[in-house]
């Protein structure tokens, strides 16, 4: 199976190089050919599915509560699929009743949700940097100044987080909350350690904060570990944010939201104000693949098949990157996040990768502040295992023969590419 | 089939009761009773599909192309939907190219996406009154100022628009849009004459305005007549949005809006920082039912369904309700509006409604200035026939029963209990 269209890609590019929607689709055309490899876009291995299992389901669904399925529904979701998410929250330690629960579409409508819902043009919000990019975008959307704190291979750096903290409170300011990917980060690929995952919750106590937790990956973990959340640590601090896209499907739109019930009700009135409901069909598609399916075995076979992945591409890396490239090595997830040696410009150099038949997500995508010049995603769930060497391979000639033309040009006095923007910290992580 | 609740009267309820969620629900566990004739949730008659032709459709779907229908998909939806959509459109008259249309998770999030697009808070957006709730509550999360252009038989008295826009004029101001629903509009059941359409076309390019024509019914007139469009007369001045929840199902979520291309570029971006995508899963399974079933054949049959249901509601009005009711007579749709003698508040009736087994939407509700007291929307889609005229006999003694203790209370010196809020001219829809 091929995708027409890398929408991944598509939306990156389209921050990222401030290209028109003609240069985009010009791109696209070459992009979506199947002789490059991408490692863009951020999607499950919806292939690695038990179709069958999928077809059942839908088609008794259909047969035996069609006229349900195909109706309208509430604007908090249905209470037995809810019930269901609870189920699935336990499964990594994570509180919540059924009640505090909105059923979105996708932890995306979720994040857009609770920024409408927090957010005035100008409010601080705090992320990791990089962050993921629909989490950008929807802080932007309601011009939130969005400001991050670096990471390393634990995660975010909580020590910066206080220093940004105790700054802000020095100007008289707080952030409406702090956003973090604890697990397996997109696009970061490293998860919060333990002890930070304390110290941010003890400065959530301190410093009156808000958290916004997104876990999309937690249960993605190679291993099958799983991390203390931060729900679990400071409940009434911390607002929730889970999907059914890596678990099960993206195609069912099921995301949801855990929060305390003052929030939940203004989060159900512009859910409705949104779009009016979830869609029963989709809901109802999986709350029966819960209850008849096995689909922890399903999860299983997911954390097997990017655990393959993801070794073919570190092994990949380790072979084919120049000296100098540093990349971070994930335990869950989807995704590898590299840094290249000054003197490249991931941006600038995308177009020349789709030539050379490779295709990443350039790293400004991942900032909102213009920064991340130096940095690339490179998602291996989607691709073949075959063609993950390939592209590895691929994207290792051109960065050689760039670095090559990097020495020949600048000498020893290479410019700094890891930024355009405001002169702020530039991440640590991966450099 | 029952549902377990109605979420239209759940949240019309919120809205025009001003009561806390717990009280709704109180509300509900009682109006769900199957003891109760609701004609309070404008919800098309599912269970009039053929089910399973959508069975057959949604097991294919999954067996032939289960991987791309479950990945994510492109902001602006699917190409093969939307050149299907556009065909729909043409059986109406709508010019449109697949390009200029974006999918949107039902007509809803189309109006939501709009109102974020075009309003800042304080902006005046002039809409019908009454007008569908679902654009008040866009219009209201959003801080529109929402101004009410009355209605009669022959739907907005455009002569009205034309005065309201003078006066608007005058105070150096301009409304972001009009929004109009011209077909079997909801909630009052009425339809803009040809006149009036091409009236409206002439003052968008006098006054150089922006309408926002929303056609979820123009397919469901009982005679199978249709309107000229506003996009077919002002093409340039319209954005279209059009739904496929009452031509097909509610529950696939499927809408679109049809625009500019400058509009649809930031149409496309403000709904990937919504929800990313629409579902792949019910964007295909509505391309397989457009191309593979005889979707015009189900549209005749839900119409003749709706029909049946108005003939038998409009006859029991005509036998059970008490002098000085008045209400419209649609010719398509599921509504049909119904105004009360004084001395009736619609909203505080609603629960002896609901006591005396019968369930209604209270006319406030659909207005964004506190006038409609005087108002009620039934709607006749949804219940079975037999229980309508049953309905309309348990209002009827509602009806008379209330009158009588009005004239015992007030004589002759009856309060008008049409508005709660600023002194505006109220509609003259049906008084």
């Amino acid at each position: 199976m091929r995708l027409d269209t890398d929408p991944y890609l598509e939306r990156y590019a389209a921050r990222v190089q401030g290209m028109s929607a003609s240069e985009i689709r010009a791109l696209f055309s070459v992009a979506s050919r199947p002789e490059i490899v991408s490692f863009a876009g951020g999607m499950p291995n919806t292939a690695s599915l038990d179709m069958e299992a999928v077809e059942a389901v839908a088609a008794a669904l259909v047969r035996e509560e069609g006229a349900l399925a195909l109706q309208y529904g509430g604007g908090q979701g249905r209470p037995e699929l809810r019930e269901l998410l609870v189920d699935i929250m336990r499964h990594e330690g994570v509180p919540a009743h059924a009640d505090d629960l909105v059923v979105t579409v996708g932890g995306q409508q979720a994040l857009e949700l609770i920024a409408k819902c927090f957010v005035d043009p100008g409010d601080i919000v705090i992320a990791e940097g990089p962050t993921y990019v629909g989490g950008i975008g929807a802080l932007s959307s309601h011009q939130a100044d969005v400001r991050h704190v670096p990471m390393d291979d634990d995660g975010m750096r909580v020590d910066l987080l206080e220093e940004m903290l105790a700054r802000l409170a020095g100007e008289g300011r707080r952030p409406k909350y702090v956003y973090t990917v604890p697990n397996h980060q997109n696009p970061a690929g490293v998860s919060l350690s333990v002890e930070r995952r304390h110290r941010l919750a003890e400065l959530a106590e301190v410093h009156d904060l808000l958290i916004l937790e997104d876990n999309p990956y937690g249960l993605l973990d190679f291993d099958g570990r799983t991390w203390p959340s931060l729900r679990e640590l400071v409940p009434e601090r911390v607002i929730y944010v889970g999907t059914m896209s890596k678990t099960f499907a993206p195609g069912v739109r099921t995301g949801w939201v855990a929060a305390p019930p003052p929030v939940r009700d203004k989060l159900v009135l512009l859910r409705e104000a949104a779009d009016l409901c979830p869609a029963n069909l989709t809901q109802m598609l999986v709350e029966r693949w819960l209850t008849t399916q096995p689909w922890q075995e399903q999860v299983k076979r997911f954390r097997s098949v990017y655990h393959e992945r993801a070794e073919v591409m570190l092994r990949a890396l380790e072979a084919e990157m120049p000296a100098g490239v540093e990349w971070t090595v994930p335990s869950g997830g989807f995704y590898v996040w590299l840094t290249v040696p000054a003197g490249i410009d991931t941006s600038d150099l995308l177009a020349k990768a789709i030539n050379h038949r490779v295709a990443y997500v350039p790293g400004r995508g991942f900032y909102g502040d213009g920064s991340g010049g130096d940095k690339m995603r490179l998602c291996f769930s989607y691709p073949p295992v075959e063609r993950i060497h390939e592209g590895i391979v691929r994207l290792g000639e051109l960065l050689h023969a760039e670095l090559e033309l990097v020495q020949a040009v600048y000498g020893d006095d290479i410019p700094d590419m890891r930024r355009r923007g405001p002169d702020e910290p530039g991440t640590q992580l991966g450099g």
